[in-house]
């Protein structure tokens, strides 16, 4: 069987490896694109959606997780996602249909279903308005009295959703993200066996700019009972709504 | 000059690495002895204070920040501390007015003294009464909102102490911990030129269960006046007192 995308596969992987060097990429949807005022829509065009540094915060200081994140999608389905985890030099990838690799070894989700022997990871966010804040550490204490094991927060959505598709913890969830920061990990946590739900227990919108991801539905049902939404802009709204 | 403890500190980086490998110590004070009901009292006498898994949490669940610590005492002042943060293969240690070192390269405490500049590193603890958690994120919040750049956690003193020393983060604070998570780390915080003193402004003391460890004096006073301190356990307190 022909493989049309197994060559934009492997660029996506060369180019990560080499954007974790060089931090310098071009693409087609990606923060800093949106930064500069061209819009962020998602159409059946085979689609680039990228971020050459996920965690810019962590860059700057050199705390240890930054990420490449790249996805590419057609007929608005990703087909496959790519995460450099530079600092850590771990190459996160997988396609669609065909597993889930972290350093080409195979990865796959925790089996646990217990939520008092999960860890759960979020973030706080970059908004420091006292109602969002008060929201996100409202539903943190909530998650923390469940009770579960741990909470933690590497600053950055991609490396979070790698942890949740390695197993290494359970559910990563967050308001206030971009397609960008996700798209890529979306492949992956759902090729190492894992699920994404809307915080509100629907389905999954690349373009919400909100999600769970988990190693499985009774994980990420118990999260979502405790998670307290606050108003996000979706990625695709007019420029003037966000 | 003849350096007396050359031999005990070579000694600890190299059983920091073999239980990196086999998970296996024996030791004086130590979170496995004190469990044994062993007394914890630090005397004059040369005294290792050792944690063998420093993030028992993570290491169940693979989460990549796990540590050995090994530090030592004599006079109750710390000589040396190595923590070897074994997932991601690092080994820091320092030695009193020697410098600190991650695998062997010299490591030095960011310069940042403003703290709107700052990413601040901490945990919620294993605790999960609603009094204590409630007191832990009204403190994150408050420092969130000063605001700062970014709150994170490893799910370990020991590496919290470590991303100190190297300047990813610019302060760690705890209240709830024990002297063998905060000891080596201690010393390697000190050697990097950062700071440490206790929650309330007053000095640091190694058994009072609580720490702020900064890059500076700036950055430690300002983040202590947003710390909402709750009682916790000295190490060397009576055993009917905890």
């Amino acid at each position: 069987m022909e493989d049309p995308w197994q060559k934009a596969y492997d660029f996506a992987v060369a180019v990560a490896k080499k954007a974790g060097e060089v931090q310098f990429l071009t693409f087609f949807i990606g923060e800093e694109s949106v930064a500069n005022g061209e819009p962020c829509i998602l159409t059946d065009e085979p689609t680039w959606i990228i971020d050459p540094v996920d965690g810019t915060t962590n860059f700057v200081h050199g705390f240890p997780f930054v990420a490449v994140c790249i996805a590419f999608a057609i007929n608005k389905q990703l087909e496959f996602g790519v995460v450099y985890s530079c600092l850590e030099d771990k190459m996160y990838k997988a396609r669609k249909g065909k597993g889930a690799f972290c350093n080409n070894e195979p990865i796959q989700v925790s089996d646990v279903k217990d939520i008092h022997k999960s860890i759960i990871i979020s973030e706080h966010g970059i908004d420091r308005s006292p109602e969002k804040v008060t929201k996100i550490l409202s539903t943190m204490q909530r998650i923390l009295c469940i009770p579960v094991h741990g909470l933690r927060g590497s600053g950055t959505a991609a490396t979070n959703m790698c942890l949740v598709a390695t197993g290494a913890v359970e559910a990563f969830f967050e308001i206030g993200i971009h397609c960008w920061d996700i798209a890529a990990g979306a492949v992956i946590v759902q090729e190492a066996g894992g699920i994404l739900l809307d915080v509100d227990g629907g389905p999954f919108d690349l373009m919400s700019g909100r999600m769970v991801s988990a190693n499985n539905d009774v994980i990420a049902k118990r999260i979502i009972k405790e998670i307290e939404i606050f108003p996000s802009a979706r990625d695709d709204a007019p420029i003037e709504e966000k």
